[in-house]
């Protein structure tokens, strides 16, 4: 018994695209094993004329209204962003829809309007791609550690400030390790988020909300990569140690503190093992123990994997 | 809006034992968390005499009738072996109830059945305490690349071996390793389950099942650690590299092939830094890419973590 499941695909840039081709290659597998036909019913694109790969022309839209016109299960939002975001998915909830989306800035910044709409409207909102992309860090942190007690998250969540510090260990600069990341498509062409830590920050405000829910939010220390320098790199590495740009945080004294930062870390330190763009976690639970998750924490496959998986997930929910 | 979860427990030894503790701590959290009371309806033990921390003396029976008897919505399986626990846990199944279980011989025995069992009668099967302990490997596979295409996986499953192997490499012999790593108990009384690879073999066969269902079985490679001398480890250790005791799995012509057996590392290797008696698995997924997944793998608390998160979704979803 196969169930046809609709999917309305709001952005289809890099992950949208990878989405595309991830679902044309893996439907039939997907009926089979899960018994779920999924179908996109529109795609939302900002220009109406570029031809997309794998993509019926007759369901490429660029009015919003014509996503939600072709009556979706599932409302995928990829377009990013705050603003427009956070409207078309109020609307998807609103009109009882079930939200997938891989926006972080959406989440870190209206996290728990989002999800009490959601609860409110009996549907739910996946985001596993909103972190460290194909790696389970929010599944693992939502029902992996559902009866245990977090205790701290430690973890490399950009992996453009990875990427630079890794190739400063390999003798280039800083500029240069940037551009060779902005030509990678990894780092923005205006790096600031990733460089001066917001990015992180937004990631591990989503990973701390599942993990301290409800805990009051206490001071948040916040710094970048840029002032790093080969010098510095270089001193560290001849005490058998490393740089590396880390998000952590813990409750201390009650209060839920965030903190990204440059630290110096040994060889031993399961994220000193951390190279080039992968990201990394490192859970410390009180039953569980340390949990260390590690693999590409971006690119439009290993995000479009992560949110295949949420769809699939809700559609089996239902 | 609080539902109240009635818990039927087979077995109270060592990871029955952790539960019950576990669930102490965390009743009243789980309750406000997720709407749910998880409450212990009957304990199954072999000796009804002992006294047992933490459970009510009324609710103890030596008679797997009593559990029954006690009109639990989950039973949880924790006696291990494969002839009683298939026995329960069909009868489990049989009147319509969840099951969860950490038991691997049971699952590598008779997964398919005890899973198209279930399926008969809508019931849920939660296993991801039954490999890698706290570490969620299974739900990874199983919903974290519902979407993707598993091509391999490369795991250190038992904790035992690879702490053998870690002290072989601080000097100790290989009957001194094993001494301590029974002393400290995780290694059984009679080692051969862990040393010569079946429990390993176990493991990989049920993460198998999951990442390539369906694929036919070809040959089995299964070798031990007895073989190892510190001659070896140190030779390995004098040109960069170390020996670990490494089970993969990858589909080869159409076929699956299993292989449990020891492997020379280099130190970048993902699996070289896994020390003690840690796990690790690294899935290769065609989207996701390479994910690594480390942690502790046996134990009473992180065991008790895994059964306790896989009750939870499970009452959830009811």
């Amino acid at each position: 018994m196969t169930r046809n499941v609709r999917i309305g695909l709001l952005g289809c840039g890099n992950v949208g695209g990878g989405l595309v081709t991830l679902l044309g290659e893996r439907r039939e597998q997907i009926r089979e094993r899960h018994g779920i036909d999924l179908e996109i019913s529109s795609v939302l694109v900002r220009n109406g004329e570029k031809k997309r790969r794998g993509v019926d022309p007759e369901i490429i839209t660029t009015r919003a209204a014509d996503v939600f016109a072709s009556d979706p299960d599932i409302v995928v939002e990829l377009i990013g962003g705050v603003e427009d975001a956070a409207r078309f998915v109020g609307a998807a909830i609103d009109s009882r829809r079930s939200v997938v989306t891989a926006n972080k800035a959406l989440l870190a910044a209206q996290g728990s309007e989002v999800f009490a709409r959601a609860k409110r409207h009996g549907v739910r909102v996946g985001f596993e791609a909103s972190v460290c992309g194909g790696v389970p860090v929010i599944r693992t942190l939502r029902v992996g550690l559902a009866g245990d007690c977090v205790e701290s998250l430690t973890g490399i969540l950009n992996g453009t400030c990875n990427y630079i510090l890794t190739l400063m260990e390999e003798g280039q600069s800083f500029e240069d390790a940037l551009a060779k990341a902005q030509e990678l498509g990894f780092a923005e062409a205006e790096p600031s988020l990733d460089v001066d830590g917001h990015d992180a920050l937004q990631k591990l405000t989503i990973l701390s909300a599942i993990a301290f829910g409800g805990v009051p939010a206490g001071e948040v220390q916040l710094s970048g990569i840029r002032g790093v320098t080969l010098r510095d790199v270089r001193r560290a590495l001849r005490e058998g140690r490393v740089i590396r740009h880390v998000a952590s945080s813990r409750i201390d004294d009650g209060v839920l503190r965030l903190s990204v930062r440059l630290e110096l870390l040994a060889a031993g330190d399961p994220l000193a093992a951390v190279r080039y763009e992968n990201n990394a976690l490192v859970v410390r639970a009180r039953a569980a123990g340390e949990l260390t998750f590690l693999g590409r924490g971006a690119g439009a496959l290993p995000t479009a994997s992560a949110v295949l998986a949420d769809i699939i997930d809700i559609a089996q929910a239902a």
